[in-house]
This record gives C-alpha cells, sequence and structure tokens, in this order.
C-alpha cells in the first residue's frame, strides 16, 4: 500500500469517527435532552409544604415503620430540603437569621455525629426567641458565631460541600415550612455558589469573637458581580 | 475525475472542515473561556451596599450633574439591582413581602410611566407598615395584590420580562438595602426562572379578590423539583 493510498483511508477514517461521534452526540440530545444539557443541579421548591413523616430520612436502614400518624414515603418541598442538608458528606456551612426547626436541627446534629465539620452563623438577637436551636446545638459541640450588630444578619443560605447552594426567603423555623409564603433554590452552579462561599467566609471572619475588632477586616461585602 | 476520487476529495474536506469547527472552538473556549461558557445571565451581590446617588439611572439624559452630596457614578448592590428592575421592557411581576424603599417605587413608577405593565403580589399586614409604598403604587394605577392570609407572603422575588429572575433574603427596604446583610440572586437560568413564573401566577390567582373562595385553585404550592 503507498503512502497516499495510506492517507487517504487515514483520512476517511477520521471522517467517518468524528461525523459518528457528532452524530451519536446530536441523537442522544435529541431522544434524551434532561439528561445531557442540564448541566448543574438546578432545583426550586416552595413553601408552605405539606407535613410528612421525615423520619426515614433519619433512619433510612431501620427495619420498623414508623407509628406516627404523619403520611409516609411522600415528596414534600420540606424533605427535598431535608435531603440537601443531609447529603453533605465534607462540609457544611450554614447562614441563617432564624433557627427554630426541630427536624433540621436533627439534621444538623446527625450531620455532627458523622463528624461532618459545620459552621453555623446567625443573628445574635435571634438566638434568644423562642424554641431557638442554637443553644442545643452549641451545646453539641458545633461551631456557632453571631452577628450582634445593631442590625439583622438576614441571610437565610447553606452550602454543601462547598459545592451545592441552598438559598431563598425561608428561615429555618416550623411557621416559615408549614404556613408562610415561601421559596427554596437549590444549584450547583459554580458562577451563583462561589460568591456565597466567599460571602461566608468574609462574615465568618468579621464575626470572630477574637478577631472582630481588627481594621483589616472588610465590614461591608464586595458586590460580587459575575 | 472518477466518482471514488470524487468521494476521496470530499471525504477529506469534510474531515479537514470538521477538524477545524472542532479545534476553533476549542482554542476560542481557551483564549476567551468567559465569552463561551457563561450561558444565561447570573450574578449575586450582597447588602448591606454604599450609599450612591441614584439619580442618573432614573435620568440618564439629564444634561445637569445632580447636586447631591452622595457618590456618583459608582456601581454599588442597589444600583444593580435598579438596573435589573429598571431594564423591564415587557412586563415585571413582583412578589415582594414588605416595600418601603423609596428608589424601588420610583423605579416602578418609572416602568409604569413608559406603559410596562406590572404586577404586585405583597403581604397585607406589611402594606400598613410605616413607609408602605403600596399605597402610592396602587394611586398611580398599578395592579396590586394582597395575600391576607394568617401567616406571611413572605417571597422577595421578581420576574422581569417572563425571563430574568432576580430572588433571595433582601425585603424592599431602606433598612435591607443599607443596614442589614442580605443577598441577592439574579438569573436567567430557565430550569431556575419558570418554577417562580409558576408560582407568581398561582399566587396571584389565588389572591385574585374576585376569585379567592373558589375551590379549583390551589392553595398550596406544587413541589417543583426539576
Amino acid at each position: 500500500m503507498s503512502v497516499v493510498q495510506m492517507v487517504k483511508i487515514v483520512g476517511l477514517g477520521a471522517v467517518a469517527l468524528t461525523l459518528s461521534v457528532e452524530w451519536l452526540g446530536w441523537l442522544f440530545c435529541r431522544l434524551w435532552p434532561r439528561k445531557i444539557s442540564r448541566g448543574p443541579l438546578k432545583e426550586v421548591f416552595f413553601f408552605p409544604t405539606e407535613v410528612a413523616c421525615t423520619e426515614r430520612l433519619f433512619t433510612p436502614n431501620s427495619p420498623f415503620p414508623c407509628p406516627c400518624p404523619l403520611p409516609h414515603n411522600i415528596n414534600t418541598s420540606f424533605t427535598r430540603l431535608l435531603v440537601h442538608i443531609l447529603s453533605a458528606s465534607s462540609s457544611l456551612d450554614l447562614c441563617v437569621f432564624a433557627f427554630t426547626n426541630l427536624d433540621l436541627s436533627r439534621a444538623i446534629l446527625a450531620l455532627h455525629t458523622r463528624g461532618i465539620p459545620i459552621r453555623i452563623l446567625t443573628d445574635m438577637d435571634y438566638t434568644l426567641i423562642t424554641g431557638s436551636q442554637i443553644g442545643a446545638i452549641r451545646r453539641a459541640g458545633i461551631c456557632v458565631r453571631c452577628d450582634s450588630g445593631a442590625v439583622h444578619m438576614h441571610h437565610k443560605f447553606a452550602v454543601v460541600d462547598g459545592r451545592r447552594l441552598i438559598t431563598g426567603s425561608l428561615n429555618w423555623t416550623l411557621t416559615a415550612i408549614q404556613s408562610n409564603k415561601e421559596n427554596i433554590l437549590v444549584t450547583e452552579e459554580p458562577d451563583l455558589v462561589l460568591p456565597f462561599i466567599t460571602e461566608f467566609q468574609r462574615l465568618w471572619d468579621v464575626n470572630d469573637p477574637a478577631r472582630r475588632h481588627l481594621p483589616s477586616i472588610t465590614e461591608k461585602p464586595a458586590s460580587l458581580v459575575l
């Protein structure tokens, strides 16, 4: 076989391969568009949500069915929120104004028991409200810092494993979950997650009791416009 | 030229063209990654923000410089928020718990003067707070509906032109903007925007004074998990 023939065969082989890959990709996109073109995780859910039993999320391997009278094995906005919190495998950073919900407190304590590093930043005034879970969480040995400024630390976001953002209008209270009209947005889109990670770290440093009065820490956030 | 030769030339031409396009795409991505891979608009900004003059946003063609003592021509989280609101060209749907900020009220009235259809959904109790702008907005002829339930309509989101979502922890109040720690997330990612459009329409229908008691309207939101 001559060199020219070899070049032609290789050339035709390459064209066949390239076109096949392109066409297969196109075909896959057409047949299963949701599997290919979705990109990073994106979810939105709204509240109030149905009240359902959450026991299976905390004890998935229990052989005994939960005897409580609530509906079981149904997906609600709240169970989705719990699933995202409980999915943490390496870290959880939580920045929340009001925290009184017992199930969410249980989820935090369960992650702590699993050895997941947790940092919680909250508003000092709202640690004093009836039913606040911050005391119980602190007593369990989880690191909590409080924003004690004259105004509100009004955020309601969490970053799971440094890559999944959970944010919205929802405070971690029973009223917010079962009564109010609220929203939660979950995303792993880096352009949306990274500014929250940076802001959490800034607020965490600002509210370090040992460093609070050092002049090097910026008191106002940078406008993180991407 | 024989048919075989023709096939070979066309084949080699196709391979050259396909590979060139692939390689040029790869090169463009490497050289200008932010221009290619960003996808839909995504912005995050945090509050409190610097106080700056916003006059130029409302009167961009004015030949006279604003005489006020505030800093001019600087970008802050609040000017970014105003720019997004004022960018509306076909519609604005706003779902907000508390609305007392005068600049945001001025932005809404400016859009109304331009003939942009505006729908505002708010919490009935919070229309009565000191400085609420809802009365002035209603008097201007903008359509406002109030959620008069016993619990809070706690959302703080807007949808601009049916495609740009503005959501976060921030109520439309002066305290939230100049004092509190707050966040705003802006995105045109359809998977995130569409659930908010659906939820707005549902709440708009639920709170139609003429239809509020019809049984066909769902009182609880569907869990819009995408």
